[in-house]
């Protein structure tokens, strides 16, 4: 299966390999890296990624992820032609995916109207307003869209949509593969369980509120 | 303070993107992704990342932190140049951090002579071979070398070394700006956990044997 990745100025890294490590390791998948126009993309922490092709060269993938962005309300509005192409080749594909705040991109493409979806947690209030219906879990499912919450919540993505395509012996052998197995050290990953102060900077850092 | 993340042809980028994500978010850091020669570098599932600086650029760091590969054995013969910059930068450095196979590299480099350390579970006994103490422990922190088991271990590798770096605060910041409270759909994400049938096919698929 043909798989796209889509890739973005100011995307975070980690929202994109997440799920790639896991679904591009299985040997049915042919992964594609593809931004607007191919050749290099700066993520939001510096690293420099490559795109192979341009997204009008891939318009019927199979599968597409997109990934999230620190910020992300500057993406959308930099974004209509991804979002064009979103709108586009999602009919056409088995499964539309996105880690972080990339579904609030699957929104603005018109993906999400009144269906269940999740986000970063900071952007909660961009993706309702985006016109989902906003669930603060970890990965929602809702017929062939699959979200996510933020960054490192790609790769509980990636393997659950690992087992629904290849079933859960295969997702079982991925999971090994990577040894995942986490031990974080501290128990604060989401604003309900870290310390409300902790929350608080966080979120004054990513929204300036 | 200066980070080099290592780059190598065939690396793994999960094993990179992970500590990066969570090391680079820290205003202190300036993040210089290097490899032998400055240019493109094609991980081992087919991304491409961009090396904006070469090794002997950035000979002196303050952080080194080296990703494995899932062809460790043939990173090892194709790596005598990345292995004597190792050499060379490790005494100068405040720490040198080493992902899944990565501390294969480093144990070749001379770094881990005697000294605990860990790497994928499939590479134990390569690691072994190179004079370390090896640990089947995800994270394993020796004077100023830390180590961590395989592929997403990189994540905890990068919180415990934030907190040392910064504080427990700083770090539990990080880890919610992460959104990392991650919910494996499996318990089978190191050899003792997961089926027996997973862990002798994984094996085969990564060792040959």
């Amino acid at each position: 299966m043909d798989a796209v990745f889509v890739l973005y100025d100011q995307m975070t890294a980690l929202d994109l390999v997440g799920p790639y490590e896991v679904l591009a390791s299985h040997p049915s998948v042919t992964p594609h890296f593809a931004a607007v126009a191919a050749g290099p993309v700066r993520c939001d922490g510096g690293l420099v990624l490559h795109a192979g092709a341009a997204l009008r060269d891939v318009p019927a993938p199979d599968l597409i992820v997109v990934p999230g962005s620190s910020r992300w309300l500057a993406v959308l509005e930099d974004s209509a032609e991804l979002i064009a192409w979103l709108a586009a080749a999602h009919p056409a594909a088995r499964w539309t995916a996105s880690v972080c705040t990339g579904s609030t991109l699957l929104a603005r493409a018109g993906l999400l109207a009144g269906r269940p979806a999740t986000t970063h947690w900071a952007a909660r209030g961009t993706l309702a307003a985006g016109g989902a219906i906003v669930r603060a879990e970890r990965v929602v499912t809702d017929g062939n869209v699959i979200t996510s919450a933020g960054v490192s919540a790609g790769i509980d993505l990636g393997l659950a949509l690992a087992a629904r395509l290849w079933g859960e012996r295969a997702a079982m052998a991925i999971q090994l593969g990577l040894e995942y197995d986490p031990a974080p050290p501290f128990d604060c990953g989401t604003p309900e369980k870290a310390p409300p102060a902790v929350t608080a900077a966080v979120r004054a850092a990513l929204t300036g509120r």
